[in-house]
């Protein structure tokens, strides 16, 4: 059995489901989010590009349901282990004939949770659901806000991820000369990333390296091409060490030649913010206090940001790495509590320059956020 | 401006797309599939962990809509460009306060078609739009028939993904040794894969790399972890070189040691089913005709295989590099046209070891099925 935790931890987060499912009153609940499912279950695998799910009830272990031929990896990445996995078959796959879910509908009753807003819960899937009578209620990021707060264990897979993302920002940054090929540092950098650090193996993210330079970085979610680096432009990293789906993302720039007066100033200005954040990243404080104090500080340089400057981080699946619940932010009051974890991300997307210097925090028992990497802040500067 | 075919080419498969549209009586199509926006307008950003989409009329060029930040992407990867794009504010993203769908609910009108079925349009961005008083109807895979032929340029870019698929069983067949930690050969088949073969960039695929070894191939959609190699075990290598987008998937197993007899009859009936496959693979005859030549093979050895046996590729966003509309099964009467293109994937998935021989076709004007890929159909055997 290859599930990643203690199985008294999955029980506890399995207890932990429970009460929120007894708070929303469900007698079931079907997550289909694979890092949801991923977190309660241990399945791991790339299977998520068909209906799956987990079925959660109050008295039986969790149910993996999804495709037939993945039972096999079910059985081999779950603690439910053999037996608890069913499968549906292959004529519902891909086709207007027949949907999965006329298979799930049998399996489930009562009140349902379904998440309604993810990736890999469609329109169609709840309307099937829905047709075939089932009481359906939205258990959007129920399980998302179960992960909010780490267990050591957790925490100690995020360091090792940490030491793959500085493993990846370090390569890139020395590879990155002008007329060096943007595809090739990528390589690299997947390289390095997939090799991992000393035993700690790495895992894919679940978002590729994005690599935007000059007025490109004003985009902040262009992939790579096969350009050369130029003198005279900035390219921002963006990039997440794995370590088995745990990310700890880690944001630089870097500059070929000298900076302009403006990024320098901008530089000195996010730096500034980032301290000011990570101080206010305490216990106590609400997620809009971090970003108060980053504004705050981006201001004084005539900066003002309207993008949220953070969101919280751990086990996840693509298209994205962070966990949509809490986010740094004026709107946001959630108070922070020891254990949870972010990356706080202040990105700069200028009209014709972008700047990354970011960081992935822990918020401690007592103090200001622990910084999983260890890296200078700056711009990287190569003459 | 970056995106990757002949302006004439995108209007080509807009006046395709709008035939398409009058025939569903819709009077707008608001696609979500990365993929099918890729495919219509150019656009290519890692953006899809937020709800975006474009808005199609009959009367005026596409739309993106997206998040605000991601607009700069827009302009600068589609070919509608400046005055193409509009994004919602960043008071949408991530919050149950708002839904970014209350934003597009005011810029679309009429009959509105919707991808229900898809990773990337959830059951509340439905139930929001449906709230606002739309009138909805299920446009799921409307884009996806229209990809189904490729043009010649989409062809070329699919040869040039080929060479890169070549390169990395390649190199994975050759790095695969007893003792060799799995995540090491990852690490170099990426590296391969996006440094890309001549001058032509690898980008990346829609799936990762699947390795499974030994009685673990039994699960096909297993992940790579840090184990060693083992003599006497088979590993399935599933990997696909993929150029701006485009994808040309390849499957072979690697034995370390002497395979069992069991296997080599396997791999044996393969071949003939693969061989008899691509002869079926023609223009005019159905995708079933496949499914059922593969299928005379296997069941000399006594292998009744369940499974669909292939599927349509091209350009592909995670999570599936497949097109989700042919399938080689039974069920499917779909008439092969010349340059529709496939993964012929008859992989074995055995209680104690799995067996992939797979290719990459073209069906042809007259004749059996060209194979994008030029590998010796074997189990890779090493001593």
């Amino acid at each position: 059995m290859r599930y990643a935790f203690d199985i008294g931890e999955y029980h506890a987060r399995l207890a932990q489901v429970r009460a929120a499912m007894a708070r929303a009153n469900l007698d079931c609940l079907f997550i289909t989010d694979p890092s949801n499912m991923g977190w309660l279950t241990g399945y791991d695998g790339w299977s998520f590009y068909v209906h799956q799910g987990v079925i959660v009830t109050h008295d039986a272990d969790p149910i993996w349901w999804g495709r037939l031929q993945d039972v096999a990896g079910a059985v081999r990445t779950t603690w439910m282990g053999e037996g608890g996995s069913v499968g549906y078959g292959e004529h519902y796959i891909q086709t207007s004939a027949h949907h999965p879910m006329e298979d799930l509908a049998a399996r489930v009753s009562g009140c349902v949770g379904v998440e309604m807003d993810n990736y890999y819960f469609s329109a169609k899937a709840y309307a099937v659901l829905e047709n075939a009578g089932l009481i359906l209620i939205d258990a959007t990021s129920l399980v998302n806000w179960c992960r909010a707060v780490k267990s050591d264990a957790e925490i100690a897979f995020m360091r090792k991820a940490a030491r793959i993302s500085e493993a990846v920002i370090d390569g890139m940054a020395e590879r990155i000369e002008p007329g060096v090929r943007k595809n090739e540092v990528v390589a690299a950098a997947y390289s390095d990333a997939i090799r991992g650090v000393g035993g700690d193996w790495g895992d894919y993210p679940a978002i590729v390296p994005l690599v935007p330079s000059g007025a490109d970085a004003a985009a902040p979610h262009l992939t790579w091409n096969g350009d050369p680096f130029r003198r005279g432009e900035a390219t921002t990293l963006e990039i997440a060490g794995c370590y088995r789906r745990y990310h700890t993302p880690l944001c630089r720039s870097v500059f070929l030649g000298q900076p302009p007066d403006e990024m320098k100033r901008a530089e000195a200005a996010v730096i500034e913010g980032v301290e000011a954040g990570i101080d206010a990243a305490r216990a106590g404080n609400q997620a809009r206090d971090v970003a108060a104090a980053l504004n705050r500080a981006l201001r004084v340089v005539g900066i003002e940001r309207t993008a949220r400057c953070g969101y919280p981080i751990g086990l996840s699946y693509p298209p994205d790495w962070g966990e949509r619940t809490i986010s740094f932010r004026a709107e946001d009051d959630t108070v922070l509590t020891p254990n949870m974890t972010f990356h706080f991300m202040p990105g700069l997307w200028m009209e014709e320059w972008g700047l990354a210097i970011t960081e992935s925090i822990r918020i401690t028992e007592d103090g200001p956020a622990e910084c999983f990497c260890n890296r200078p802040r700056e711009l990287i500067t190569k003459r």
